[in-house]
């Protein structure tokens, strides 16, 4: 709660005894508790709302018959994936309406540890955007990744001592949950209470398991059966829309058969291309109307309703006592506002975060030859990870194989992930269809969810040299062409994110698709698809530097396929 | 949330791994989530609801078709008001669906202090109906009345800290919180979030205000516009059917006009026999259904509702992780229990609740003659309170006087309010309409706020009769016919409550009714009328222990009215 004496101030401004800071006049304002656009002033103190109604101020804002709305919150979503500095990213999404994320900072724990989320909290903390977190559950994702060092039930329960972290994020490990297991049920003994899930296709006893945990939220439902069994169970639907996984057609339907009721959107994973392109949570309410639900409906799911579930009392509402975090709209069509006030006021010029030079030294890997990514091979079927376009499932393959190396004849890549926090060495190889690389290799430290270093190519000594560039950038994206480095986007801050400005990381980012492209491929993000083989959660055949692992048995499989294995194309049951 | 251990064997039964304590099958299931009704298994594991879907159990419960519901919650109540010890409320309500209340300990509060909150928040723990508390915010109501002392913001903190006491209770000074009182604003800096309102009749700039300061719920709202106003402001419209007071009817529109977000039932005041004749929230449930209100919003009004005010995240809902309070509807028009499960099972005896000695040693008053009820009067004009039936205002009214006695003839009674908690003899005198009294008196200690000992009688002499037989049995209900007691009602616990089984007290509460009808009276609830004649913050003369006090200037006044006063005899604007 606010201090005594400003709230002094805001009852005499309430009671129309001081005049407010600013008043927004003439616009339709909407209560997000009636669903009713009231045509009233709204009168606002020390960033807060005073009151609705008529009221005089030392500023007005002619809202010119605009729709006046709370400023989006982003319900649950990663920051490190649009590879920009917290600085940087509120620069993009506030003046398209988000005001306020909550953010699970998995991507970063995996690499600095709770070191790496303290700094990430503590450079949150003086920007014109909200900034709440979730303390990562899941570091690492499974027994099979790398992280830098595992996060334990006593780091969570250290950064969750931190004011502006709120619960706990999506536990990812939804079969170590359901079964029971102690290492997940010790990070819930910790969490009392506010816990956000992920349970991909989980349905039916599974899923009232996983509800039973006390975990009341989900983002991956992506159809509108599973919506439905959330809903039932009590689960709040957080309707993503990512970069890569797009939920929204698939569950707006919930929206008119049970009303907006406990959904809320969020982006998860979007690039930072895609924000600057199509926006933000403000697209997803665009696109929500126009797939029928109605503006009222769409505006309270992407304001009050990501607030209630995350308890943010005083965000997601005009009225009374809430933050002056408000939108001015001129139409219920494209959602694209003319201003943005935050916390009552136009955002000032946001300075650049410093990065100090700790968080810039991450990548550490031992020196790398040709032969560390040779692999021996006397013929016989060989297990193949299968790039599915536009998914972050892949699938498992088997091919016949006659060498261990790879064959743009039949778009067989060699796939490496290199151990990169500890200089260990350890490195795990094998085989990828679908990039329609015809010669060269790209590399990436931004791999889910350690963030090893992959790399993908058609030679040893190309991949060698995307790794050798990428310890010199300290992290990133690269793409090699014999010995040449056509293209590259440095990723320093913890080989996650970038310490540039938006529009030099786009067009750093374009022209690693680009360079990518001129290597044969016709994969749209061919990085995006990348930072997933390395995901030992999602089926079915990922790659770690531990080795492939086959997700859905769980378990590290080597190389060599079973005899008598038939290839299993279909995308598994989850 | 719940230990590790029982944790585990819970996601076995949601697993279908282990049988369930208990199966409810047949049933209908309200989804409080989707107001769908499923058809589902209800799985029960350690008194919290396991999964929805097809288990088995340990035991199973045939539902046979009937509807089943989430326990009711009463969202705002005073337990001292049924007059019965917790253990025999719950016996009361229990079998009526009400699982778990919300109750502010305003009334023990001012007679026993923070011992007496402490007191009855220990003897209510074990009970099988779930109770929960705020913190008192306004003992004394006013500064017109005599607590036995205040309350700080000391003591508020201190109750606080209580795992049962979930924030603070409802704000009754509300014009101090509108005006930036000091003493209000640092109830508030203690609260941390969670208040409760009281802001009857409050609109406009003040309600903005009151609601700027925090404060997000109100059940005093009693016509619709004053309900559209706080549901816009961001309140809670809590819907009060009181004995006295009862704003069903009037808000129930907005239900249909709005749907029943951030809308919940409560009872406030409900006496004994009101709730043994009528029922408690069900009854509530049950008359919103006949005046329109779709059976599933008025079942979600009364569960999942008042559990999201109050932010009781376990309750309210059949769903995995939820506690077990469930109730098998025959029907959705009575809406009353056949079977009522609480934490999975249905309930055992209660044990009466032990009263220690200290309780009940509350009365303390100097012993009174009759000279300490003579008014001196040398003739002129008199303030008078003017009895409205069935509301707790009062009529401030003016009536030429030519001495300071009761008047059968005019319905003139004289009225006392003696101080009781200290023996100060402090004595607050005057005149009283309404009651219809030939002759005798009556008196009591149950008397809001401060609980001081009221007494209403057509002689000196009765009227110590009264007060003296208060005193004997250390508080209650007494009737007083010459010198003769015609009929009483103990209530040994603070003054307020009886150590006695519902039924001795319901009998002898009509008897105290009867022997007041006796004395000539028509008022159906003379000592609920009596009740609210000393609360010094509900329009428009009230009485204490300090003298007369015209509510709506908020000052003490004399006996002897202005001259050229007018007969004030419409209800005061508030």
């Amino acid at each position: 709660m606010t201090q005594t004496g400003d709230l002094r101030r805001r009852l005499a401004v309430a009671r129309g005894d001081e005049p407010a800071d600013l008043v927004v006049r003439g616009g339709r304002v909407l209560s997000v508790f009636t669903r009713e656009w009231l045509e009233a002033d709204v009168a606002i103190c020390d960033g807060i709302v005073a009151g609705l109604g008529s009221y005089e101020g030392a500023e007005t804002l002619d809202a010119d018959g605009a729709y006046v709305v709370p400023g989006f919150i982003d319900a649950h979503m990663h920051l490190e994936t649009t590879k920009l500095l917290p600085s940087e990213f509120a620069r993009l999404v506030l003046p398209l309406g988000t005001t306020a994320v909550v953010a699970d900072p998995h991507e970063i724990a995996n690499v600095l540890g709770t070191d790496g989320v303290h700094w990430l909290v503590d450079i949150c903390a003086d920007l014109p955007l909200d900034v709440f977190f979730t303390a990562s559950s899941c570091v690492p994702a499974s027994q099979f990744e790398s992280p830098r060092r595992p996060f334990t039930p006593g780091d969570l329960e250290s950064l969750l001592r931190r004011r502006r972290v709120i619960g706990l994020a999506e536990m990812m490990n939804f079969p170590g949950v359901i079964a029971g297991a102690d290492t997940e049920l010790a990070k819930l003994a910790v969490a009392r209470g506010h816990v956000d899930g992920h349970a991909p296709g989980v349905l039916g006893r599974s899923l009232q398991a996983y509800a039973a945990a006390g975990i009341r939220s989900d983002h991956e439902a992506y159809t509108a059966e599973e919506g439905r069994e959330r809903l039932r169970a009590g689960m709040w639907l957080l309707i993503r829309e990512a970069s890569a996984a797009r939920n929204l057609r698939a569950l707006a339907p919930l929206v008119t058969e049970f009303g907006p009721t406990r959904m809320a959107f969020c982006t998860d994973d979007r690039e930072p291309e895609h924000i600057a392109e199509d926006g933000h949570i403000n697209a997803i309410v665009r696109d929500a109307v126009a797939l029928g639900v109605t503006p009222e409906d769409a505006l309270v799911m992407a304001s009050h309703h990501p607030a209630l579930w995350h308890e943010l009392g005083s965000l997601g509402a005009i009225a009374p006592g809430y933050q002056a975090d408000l939108l001015l709209l001129p139409d219920l069509e494209r959602f694209v506002p003319e201003i943005v006030l935050k916390r009552g006021r136009a955002a000032d010029e946001i300075p650049a975060t410093p990065v100090p030079e700790w968080v810039t030294q991450s990548v550490r890997i031992r020196p790398v030859a040709a032969d560390d990514f040779a692999i021996e091979w006397e013929g016989g079927p060989a297990r193949v990870i299968g790039l599915v376009p536009g998914q972050i499932v892949s699938e498992s393959l088997v091919e016949e194989l006659s060498e261990g190396t790879a064959d743009p004849e039949r778009d067989l890549a060699k796939i490496a992930v290199v151990e990169r926090h500890l200089g260990t060495g350890r490195i795990g190889l094998g085989f990828v269809r679908g990039f329609g690389l015809a010669r060269g290799a790209f590399a990436s430290t931004f791999s889910h969810d350690a963030h090893n270093l992959v790399v993908v190519g058609m030679s040893d000594g190309e991949m060698v040299r995307a790794v050798e560039r990428l310890v010199e950038l300290g992290g990133g994206l690269v793409v090699v062409d014999g010995e040449a480095v056509t293209a590259e986007l440095p990723l320093p801050v913890a080989g996650l994110v970038s310490d540039r400005p938006l529009a030099e990381v786009i067009a750093a980012s374009e022209a690693t698709v680009a360079a990518v492209h001129a290597l044969g491929s016709k994969v749209a993000s061919p990085f995006q698809s990348l930072a997933f083989l390395a995901l030992s959660v999602i089926p079915s055949l990922k790659i770690t530097d531990h080795g492939l692992v086959d997700v859905d048995r769980f378990e590290l499989v080597p190389l060599t396929a079973e005899t008598g294995a038939l290839p299993r194309l279909e995308e598994s049951s989850r």
